[in-house]
């Protein structure tokens, strides 16, 4: 009782200074009941169970990988793609807890600074010893783990030790309960990472700066060409003494001279290195470290952690964390017609709260695309941008959710604009480099959005500018070709089809920003561009369709094949229809509203081959509905289209289909990556009953809510409430609609219906 | 003419407005004119003939190594120690002009940014093509060479282009002027390195900023374990296209994917790369290039960049080097017996302004030992710290020529301590890196020279401290065991009396500290460690001589040998005598006056067998007298000892005898490394007639000056005339020796001698 006084008066505290200034009035529940980090955690989620507060630079998780993804040698095999986050449900060792993790994505990459606790003979070879012997890992049991948001634990079973993580942003908290020994250690090893390459470092560098504090870094150069990751960390024990193995082969004479480096040496450097700290330990006795991760500098990381987690009360800092998702899990209030459906849905909402993440140090400091140290003024700023899949419904959603924190991305993504070298927005950018995964420039998207909903302060004039820029990079991906063909040639470039409509689609973007601020010029140029998705189509098939430079469409065509038919993981039937710019358009030219009905009909119904499919990481049986894919990105607008052909029940149908088929609260409720959120944004605004079929523009498409009831707390105080009546699983179709009692007729709110707030009012039936 | 009064207006300009308050009257002789950069780079001088401002950071030299350094096929092979600067006169090809380079050290490193212009078709192997043609060097002669101070040329015969350099401090100027071609380069290697391994590349990283500027950065793990250096570069004129070479086989998927990367593409990094600028040119067309440094960011150096030279005008920074030059030379006046002796006087001096180097922006901002960025508060930063070198001769010279820059080489020190995680003063360091080079604290010795001599602001408790914590890291090198034995246990460590006898001479230098600021208990403690000397002498033989952990001395002995007797480039013979804190008790210790006088005729004489020498790099012929060895440290005081055994006409015949000898005006005119101005500094006071025999004392030992006369300008505005009567080649015996007419009878004087001015006359005479 004492204990929830105090964490009620801690919770009144947090919302008074600083969280926010909305304070709804749910605030005393506690929704992180409803989360559970474990969902997506099977097969192709890639999910992490780890701890983190929302948007945090340090999500801090288990990694069961070297299980599976490394060969015995230690090399890394080909199911490394599993591995995205670090942890398949199905394992059972873990190998430590590592500080950066991405959450769902399609690449692998971070994995920094993997820490593992262990009692008896040191060992530092992860998987086994040179003489066959097992592994620092430990054996552990689900049974035994528990995750909630901002918070995970684990028994390790090797050790008899458990294990406990928290977060702060940029501060990872572990609470090692240790067993009675008089060989504790905790290992740091610097040489595990999550790649698909091996020799993905660097350079690595760790400083013993007194009995109980470290510091250091790590230079990667795996999916992030040019990668650096600093960090400070204290113990709360002193080490009664330390050390380190090198795993390069190259002796500094002064240090070989000068000193014995095999232990208590305190300057620790190259390419490959494994430390560890030894303890004796009482039984039961904790041990707890503060890990805070900076892109600057050790220094940097030092003062993270001194700002953020002075003390050594690990509960407190979980309370905290806990505290701040209560924040923005309160944002949406939903009552569901299950109890699965809330766990799924708050779920899906804290797996939109995990990237982009917060990238700069407590002072503002960050390491930018130029290598060079710059300062965030006045704005907060981010990475991790997977633009190709999140501009679809992620940030759409931040501009309900989440406006002032997608204003600061929009800002960081102008900074990244300033710091290329080649003056383009980002496409997939993290830590200071940008991956360049997959196509388009969809930043303008997420700008446009912005534009369109008037969220955000950030200087318009000069984000149309950067996305001008982008838009005219003539080297990058086929795009001169673009310029000048008004379409991409097949012959010159792969993916052709989709770059063309995505260019096109974002070109749209860009003409929109220009119209808001009154640029009609620039307007008109980028709206005769957002119309080359027209080339492309082959009206003598019915199909989008390669075009070669000579300006006749290729001949050796499938359009039923994902591989090298013009189109990236995707199809003529599924991508092909990828015009969220001008929908009407796209109808009419593919033949007509009924053509374009059975079009879709067919793409939900027809069986697709095994060939079509078995090459594709990312397109798996899990994640398909005859030839649509919920499992990955380019169709995730598909569901919508019958609003525009004249047949609104089958997207009612078919979405509420889609969110009992593709989510669940389990484990494997995710039937592809959750890609940075993109899968789970799509969720929450299904169930809420409307989606952002073209992000750019300030409308939204209505489908069927999931929800019974939710309560939407916006930023400026009001609250959308989205009810239903008759609302029942099997009552999936709406029969009428109506926004503050007003019907609606067109299957579409605005964004400003939303920001009035008032009563959106579904009545559902059982027929459409 | 005109030019002429341009440059004396220019000149009284610059002595108006910030290089030195001081104003001496000798300002209009241009003493570079003495300066031949050429001497020592032949064989073991280590010298380089580049351009450079006094202690640049930027040290901008031909590298002629590839010739001999490298096998055919790239590698390294075991010539690499004549090569620390990069060049050797007997070599007839350059390969470039890089940035940073060692003067005179006795280990390689540098070598960064090279830069070499060609015309013809592009070549970016520099020694051959995989298909054996020609690499990208070019025939040189020295006939069409030449370098004075700040400014080196140089016709490049196989491109008919001449090349010439200047630079500032942080900022190399390049100009070259090229034939008529359409087929111009200027390649940048980022492979070349002046190291003895392959692979010293840690990352490389260069960004085109636009059509006449790039930025980078080269992280490399040479000799210095982890040491990143910055650049920005602007060319005068825009390149026609770009491109570069990767010499890894790191694919990045997503460079790979959207970019075609050979050429124009702005964005190049990995382990190895060469990159290059074409250009078309006219004949006698000039491209030029300003190349600066940072250590902290391609930002800083930009702002160095721009800082120093934002103009174009390569002579107007060619003229404002060499006023540097001459504001520093002009310090010390001479008149020598002959042109040869003036030329070998005044590149000596040359010499000794050459390192440490200003590290730091030109906002004070510099990486530090921990590999974070500091700003120097109210001091400028230094490093190349060579100092088991330069605190002999070199530091305490610069407490008469240079008193600031010594302050703050100290605070730069007193910093490196701050940042160092040992606790250490530096030994060897260089770039924020401690190279653990040679063995003892000597910067201990820099400091207690500076307080016995009252040089400098620097915060004298916090040096005692920081000295005090440098002489208790008991895991560095045989310490622990030094202070526990009271010598260093031959059984426990190498070199074991050598660092005994550095040890007790760096403890008496900390106890002199103490004395001057009062602290008597540390005075005591560390008089008493200064007398750990004595533990190692044997009496029965008469030798220093290596002792065993159970108090017996080791058997084994053999007092001649350099190898493995208990010294560290030396034997019991000559490094023996190092007692330089108490030479009377030493002398006394070892037999009184007639015997050690007895031991020191015979070291001068004695002919040492080649077995002795032949594998020491640093003990070469050239450089030997008997079995005192000039060429290499440990005895450079040995000379002067006759002072102390009643013979001091002995002292000064030797003096003259090893100042004739062992230095010259040619490329061989050193007998051994330079070591970063140490021997030069030898040959700089002995030519004045007084040595610093014992730095930490303020006293000088005098000896027999070379020159006829010197004028040594204060920094005080005094002048101390050295003057002589009967000067000549073969008088080099001090009949009489007087200081503002009152005789000296103990053959020294003292700094405050020296800080008073006046007239130090010498009577010389044929005749001892």
């Amino acid at each position: 009782m004492i204990k929830n006084q105090i964490f009620i008066v801690f919770f009144i505290f947090c919302f008074n200074f600083g969280f926010s200034q909305q304070k709804p009035d749910n605030v005393e529940i506690d929704y992180t009941q409803y989360v559970n980090p474990m969902i997506g955690t099977s097969k192709m989620g890639h999910t992490f169970p780890g701890a983190t507060a929302p948007f945090g630079m340090v999500q801090l998780s288990p990694q069961t990988n070297f299980e599976t993804m490394h060969n015995p040698d230690g090399s890394y095999n080909t199911k490394t793609y599993e591995y995205c986050a670090g942890y398949q449900y199905k394992d059972s060792t873990i190998i430590g807890f590592a500080h950066t993790n991405f959450s769902g994505t399609g690449h692998s990459d971070l994995g920094d600074f993997l820490v593992m606790p262990t009692v008896g003979e040191l060992v530092l070879d992860p998987l086994s010893t040179s003489d066959g012997k097992k592994g620092f890992y430990s054996l552990f049991s689900h049974d035994k783990e528990a995750a909630s948001p901002g918070y995970y634990k684990v028994d390790l079973d090797s050790y008899g030790i458990k294990a406990e993580l928290t977060a702060s942003e940029r501060v990872g908290f572990h609470q090692y309960t240790f067993p009675k020994s008089n060989n504790a250690h905790i290992i740091l090893d610097m040489v595990y990472n999550v790649y698909h390459h091996d020799n993905k470092n660097v350079w690595t560098f760790i400083r013993v700066e007194n009995d109980s504090t470290i510091t250091g870094y790590r230079h990667t150069k795996g999916w992030a060409r040019d990668r650096k990751v600093f960090f400070a960390a204290k113990f709360s024990k002193p080490f009664k003494s330390y050390g380190h193995k090198k795993y390069d082969d190259i002796k500094y004479d002064g240090f070989y001279r000068r000193f014995k480096q095999d232990e208590n040496f305190p300057e620790m450097a190259g390419q490959d290195l494994r430390a560890y700290f030894n303890f004796d330990t009482q039984g039961g006795e904790q041990i707890k470290l503060k890990f805070a991760l900076s892109s600057v500098s050790s220094a940097g990381a030092m003062k993270n952690l001194e700002a953020e987690i002075p003390h050594w009360d690990f509960n407190q800092t979980k309370e905290e964390t806990k505290a701040k998702w209560n924040q923005e899990l309160s944002k949406l209030e939903v009552e569901t017609l299950t109890d699965a459906d809330k766990v799924t849905f708050y779920t899906a909402l804290y797996h939109t709260n995990l990237s982009p993440i917060i990238y700069e140090d407590v002072d503002g400091q960050y390491r930018g695309l130029d290598q060079n140290i710059h300062t965030s003024e006045e704005f907060t700023n981010y990475t991790i941008f997977s633009l190709w899949d999140t501009y679809r419904a992620l940030h759409p959603l931040f501009n309900i959710t989440q406006p002032e924190r997608n204003n600061d991305m929009i800002r960081s993504m102008l900074a990244h604009h300033d710091q290329s070298v080649h003056h383009m927005l980002p496409i997939w950018s993290h830590y200071a480099n940008e991956n360049w995964c997959m196509i388009g420039y969809h930043a303008t998207s997420v700008i446009a959005d912005a534009m369109a909903k008037h969220v955000g302060n950030f200087d318009m004039d000069r984000a149309l500018q950067a996305s001008i820029n982008t838009a005219n990079v003539r080297y990058f991906d086929g795009l001169g070709d673009y310029i000048d063909y008004h379409y991409v040639p097949d012959d010159k470039s792969h993916s052709s089809v989709s770059k063309t409509l995505e260019y096109a689609y974002n070109d749209w973007c860009i003409a929109q920003m220009a119209k808001q601020i009154g640029n009609t010029q620039v307007e008109q140029e980028f709206m005769e561009r957002a119309n080359y998705y027209e080339n492309v189509y082959d009206s003598s098939i019915g199909y989008m369709r390669p075009k070669l430079s000579d300006g006749t469409f290729r001949k050796d065509f499938d359009p039923m094949d994902t591989h090298g038919q013009g189109f990236i993981e995707g199809n003529a039937w599924n991508y092909g229809l990828y015009v969220p710019q001008d929908i009407d358009k796209m109808v009419k030219m593919m033949g007509g509203k009924e053509r374009f009905n059975q079009h879709l009909d067919s793409l939900f119904t027809m069986e697709i081959e095994d060939k079509y499919i078995e090459k594709h990481e990312d397109i798996t049986r899990d994640g398909i509905i005859g030839n649509y894919v919920h499992g990955n990105e380019p169709g995730h607008h598909i569901p919508y289209l019958y609003n525009w052909t004249g047949h609104p029940e089958k997207t009612q149908s078919r979405v509420r289909m889609i969110m009992r088929s593709m989510y669940g609260p389990t484990v494997e409720g995710l039937c592809g990556n959750d890609d940075a959120g993109q899968m789970s944004a799509w969720y929450i605004f299904s169930s809420l009953g409307f989606y952002p079929v073209t992000p750019g523009s300030p409308n939204y498409a209505l489908g069927s809510p999931l929800v019974e009831e939710a309560k939407i707390h916006l930023d400026n105080g009001k609250v959308l409430t989205v009810k239903t009546k008759n609302q029942s699983a099997k009552n999936v179709y709406v029969k009428r609609v109506s926004l503050n009692g007003i019907s609606i007729k067109n299957n579409q709110i605005s964004h400003s219906d939303i920001l009035n707030g008032g009563v959106l009012l579904f009545e559902m039936s059982r027929k459409p």
